[in-house]
């Protein structure tokens, strides 16, 4: 990687500032530009705190270093003059997103190449308005891209190969961990296994089978240990004596018995409002900021762990 | 917990090993039976080997003592003989385990005990039959038990609800973390959002949207991280400013607007073929044995990373 290419952060809330140290730590050269200049005057104290957390645990060297590579600047034009690569992080809705495109695509230099942090709106919906909408692509990243490495690099059907692959080395140059899909599709991979799982925790809570805490401990105290090192095809690949194959045959029929008489109906009203009920009483709205922060705690150790004991892509 | 209680365990396999080290960790006398004398030959060099490796990471006291708790024997009755508490871990398949349960039901003491291993079939399939049914029940773990500390309790119909509750105080003296379901569904919680997770992930990679190793990686370096030490509701809850009810709001729309136009039919012997293609490529079947040392060995220094940094439950 070009230690010296500049790359522009557009939109510097939590994940926007994030980027910022992404790019900062891995030595290029970052411009912030935010339309707020209330949030534009958080991300240096932001990045400080993080940063210092960050050596803490010996993810990061010469942090003062990692901070002075970061600019916050007041406008776009200023922000995009000179970058190889813009990451753009506004608010999600196809109407915003439309707009800051636009604006980007009005002050990019010739050859950069952009990447949205939309975490399931796909580029078409958003850039074909753009004159150089073949180097505008989605790099959807999980909060806080710093501290959680995987980067869902997402293709419109306009988008130049040759720029998905410049923005795919980049983000592998940083220590990111590019996941390329082959085409567009809602809510991309993450997402739609996040939400699988979800529905039918939805549907396992509302059928009375369990709480929402005894939910969450089958994946906290369970099944998301092993998943925090191996994805879930790994996980059943090595949980039959002879492989994936030995698995699917050992256990089809039992996950083919799941299907549910009635369909499922997730994130109706009425159950969300009773889940937020239990959630309160588990955890006061006045806590959730001091929760937070030891979540993000807990990466900042998590990813000490596993750089320790060399958990790498692929 | 009554630390000089007996406690059986009925097929010495991984799972059957594993339960051993947990009860005999937890001060237990253990008495471990297993039809084949191949079998329970294993089972003191396997818990030998084991305990070492928990004392490396503080993970037990005194590991000789440990291992001293637990007895191989070679009859049912044995084994049984005044154990209050049964654990059956035998080959799941309905005519085994009733085979099993009916073994167990004529040679258990009278106020005993049994939590049967299955994974996803109710104790109602197996347990019908047994003079003392009502005090059968399911008490399934993740594999391996000493390492991954869930356990799923699963009433029958007829199990009696102070059964089911000393058998949930015994599993949380034990350190083990039980969660409780209402009733009887297939594949009990776990599974459930396990198979849900893995049918989504078997449709992306028969749509061709990615690579099994890309969608691994979207857990492995993504989502698994945060659900290492929270469940998913629990991480819903802290993403969105207001918590669990505020995210529903943000995202109902994007979760409901990822429906599939056709059904999805996971686990076709045609896509899981090219899925063991493709492991087989990235882990040639000689490099499995390896490759599950590695894991267990995470899972132990993910137990001690968890320890440290207070991970319980709730």
């Amino acid at each position: 990687m070009g230690h010296e290419q500049t790359i522009a952060i557009v939109g510097a809330g939590l994940v926007g500032s994030g980027w910022a140290l992404v790019f900062a730590r891995a030595g290029c050269a970052v411009r912030v530009f935010d339309p707020s200049p209330a949030v534009r005057d958080q991300v240096l104290p932001w990045a400080n705190r993080s940063v210092l957390e960050l050596a803490d645990y010996d993810l990061v060297r010469s942090p003062s270093e990692v901070v002075k590579r970061i600019r916050v600047v007041a406008t776009i034009e200023e922000a995009l003059s000179g970058a190889s690569y813009i990451q753009e992080s506004a608010f999600e809705t196809v109407e915003i997103k439309t707009e800051v495109s636009l604006a980007i695509d009005k002050a990019m230099s010739a050859d950069a190449i952009v990447g949205s942090s939309s975490s399931g709106i796909p580029a078409s919906k958003f850039t074909a308005g753009c004159v150089n909408r073949e180097r505008f692509m989605i790099a959807h990243p999980v909060n806080p891209p710093h501290l959680v490495p995987v980067v869902e690099m997402v293709p419109a059907p306009w988008t130049e190969p040759a720029a998905l692959q410049t923005a795919v080395d980049l983000m592998a140059s940083t220590g990111q961990v590019p996941v390329v899909l082959a085409r567009e599709i809602d809510g991309f991979v993450l997402n739609r296994l996040q939400g699988a799982l979800l529905n039918e925790a939805w549907a396992l809570y509302e059928d009375g089978i369990a709480s929402l805490a005894d939910i969450d401990a089958t994946i906290a105290h369970g099944l998301g240990l092993r998943w925090s090192f191996m994805g879930p095809f790994e996980t059943i690949d090595l949980n039959a004596p002879l492989g994936i194959a030995d698995y699917a045959s050992r256990f089809r029929a039992m996950y083919h018995g799941m299907q549910r008489d009635t369909p499922v109906a997730p994130w109706s009203e009425a159950t969300v409002a009773r889940a937020a009920t239990e959630r309160r009483a588990a955890l006061p709205s006045q806590g959730l900021a001091e929760r937070r922060a030891w979540r993000d705690g807990m990466l900042t150790k998590l990813s000490a762990f596993r750089k320790k004991n060399g958990v790498t892509f692929p």
